[in-house]
């Protein structure tokens, strides 16, 4: 009776925390759907001080990552690729081609509503099966290396430049 | 068997859980180190954007915080309660009275060593209990709200402070 006692509060507390690290991930999904409806084109055209990232960059970044989370979990591929040679692989450049900040915004929820349907299919054990940027022998040494630990990072890399973002205020 | 072995790979999910979350705590810790040691002082003195909050400010914020974990977790008291008005419950004053950026970078290791330690005391299920700022009440309802969860949240707040803080480089 105790084993099972322990064995139940042993997974309500492992689908707990799944619960918690997708609550903080889209916590931060929010807080800049807020800034997208909050800021204007104009705002988003500024940067954020003077010489550094426009806001429509660091956008465009916050979604391309997003996009890439899709594949990293084996899920599917991404939505649009062609962002991250100007989002991802290059820094802000005024003169590259890039699409609207209104074209960014539809993205953003589009990617992000994908996402939030793959991970209601995902069971807690999948959670902590390994992401696909490590191979299985790194995996075996370093588990925390797992999906789960994806969503981890990919909020605190949001809420990075989610402080550079409310500068626009 | 198979009961034993499922329970084993939970409580082992569960520990892996708290490594993970630890680990990103730390990880931001880690990133304020490294630009504590990198700017000057002046550079702290200096405003990360024009008419926004100072460097100096923004350090002793992010300390503020970490100082408050302490009895947040029902671990100990504060070690700088004095830090709160300045830090947490007004906003940047230039003509307010604050410790030096040498002061409060003595201040920010001795805080997070002594957190290190504490959490080194915690086992798995504690980290699971309700944090002090929670009612038994409402802690019961949404169990989410618990010790790890205040880490989760609180890499968080520093990582959108830490994208503010490099602006200053």
């Amino acid at each position: 009776m105790e084993i099972i006692k322990e064995k139940t509060d042993g997974f309500a507390e492992e689908h707990l925390f799944i619960q918690m690290v997708l609550a903080e991930w889209k916590k931060q999904n929010t807080n800049l759907d807020k800034l997208l409806n909050m800021l204007s084109d104009e705002q988003f055209s500024a940067a954020i001080a003077p010489g550094r990232n426009r806001g429509i960059y660091l956008v465009g970044h916050l979604l391309a990552v997003n996009d890439g989370i899709a594949p990293l979990l084996g899920l599917a591929e991404k939505l649009y690729p062609q962002l991250e040679s100007v989002f991802l692989t290059n820094p802000d450049d005024p003169k590259a081609q890039m699409p609207s900040i209104t074209e960014l915004k539809e993205y953003w929820q589009i990617v992000n509503t994908r996402l939030e349907k793959f991970f209601e299919t995902l069971s807690a054990d999948q959670w902590f099966t390994r992401h696909t940027a490590v191979s299985e022998e790194a995996f075996a040494k370093e588990p925390h290396r797992n999906k789960l630990n994806i969503l981890i990072n990919r909020a605190n890399h949001q809420s990075y430049h989610l402080g550079q973002l409310a500068l626009l205020k």
